[in-house]
């Protein structure tokens, strides 16, 4: 098992497990850290310094089993195992992620929509019915769901979270912009699409043609 | 005007926007590091340390002007300025970057939206026709525009932005899952959902109750 993993290897777990995906669909089998370093912008060592970080696999010489390398990643990163998904908000992003493929395709399942609006209550999305928000109690309690998507406006999402909070949700994928507040036992994720922009107006502003 | 700004401030230059607007609206007119630390959790002296880095502003014993800083912040990041963007992809994330309201409200106008599908192509998307991929060209040449957001798939998503790179397009939101290779002074942001999801995946197995 691994043991401390800083929060920056944290974020390029994902780059290293799509890369090695890649990898495999491509055939190969063994990657040499400066390899994978090279088709990851990264260097030899820092690959080398990043894989040991988290178990120290490979062989001096001899590189790493891209499959055993991803699998022991996904381990890690616990998506060998599936999430389901409840979106609260059938807004214009509730329902893309709800119709998008790659998440299912990758583990994480929606099982349920809810909005409070009754022009979107029973709007069908994919081959769900959006449901009441006034139903997500019930629904949670008698269905397993680990992950809350909260694609809602900033002044409902804060007292939502903390309601499926209450209800035994421990993962909230965060759409709304705002720094949401829960006991440490939760994990969040943000999806701040308009701070991307701004930083992307930083970078254009900034850059040295 | 700024001088060099970390890539750690860079990304923590939305959020002090984000909070600066929040106290406008509270009506707040004065707020100290301490004040706006304890905010935004961080410490009075990281407040103080990210502020001085983009001009030092503030007096001694006096605090920030909210409505100065704010602006300061905006000015930085060029978020004062109006941003065109084109949508390649009007698949369900292109919609929904179309359709949402906070990017032009935050300075960030879809101009157009492009797909190669000839389902797509004619459909409405808000007051927008989906246009033909092979229009592109044209388009940008007759248009202002300054952001491609990439909502494509990943075999598709690299030869389309060298292609709107060389028709002088620096600005790059990308929802496709890959590392683009541009030339450097292309700006870059990456979406990255899925990643996301496989973040949070980490936090939920690793986090302690």
């Amino acid at each position: 098992m691994a043991g401390y993993i800083s929060e920056a290897v944290i974020k390029r777990l994902p780059a290293y497990y799509r890369h090695l995906k890649e990898l495999e669909a491509e055939g190969v089998t063994q990657i040499s850290s400066k390899g994978l370093g090279e088709r990851m912008d990264f260097t030899a060592s820092q690959v080398r310094q990043d894989i040991n970080c988290f178990g120290g696999f490979g062989r001096q010489g001899y590189g790493y089993s891209v499959s055993e390398l991803r699998e022991h990643i996904g381990h890690i990163m616990g998506v060998d195992e599936r999430h389901r998904m409840i979106i609260l908000g059938a807004g214009n992003i509730g329902r893309a992620v709800a119709l998008a493929d790659s998440f299912p395709q990758n583990g994480f399942v929606t099982a349920a929509i809810f909005d409070s609006d009754p022009h979107k209550i029973g709007m069908q999305v994919d081959a769900m019915a959006v449901q009441d928000i006034a139903e997500l109690k019930r629904y949670v309690e008698e269905n397993a769901v680990d992950i809350a998507v909260l694609a809602l406006p900033v002044s409902c999402a804060q007292q939502l979270a903390h309601e499926v909070y209450d209800y035994g949700i421990r993962g909230f994928w965060n759409f709304a912009p705002l720094d949401l507040k829960l006991p440490k036992d939760a994990a969040v994720v943000n999806v701040h699409l308009d701070e991307g922009l701004e930083v992307l107006s930083f970078r254009m502003k900034h850059s040295q043609p």
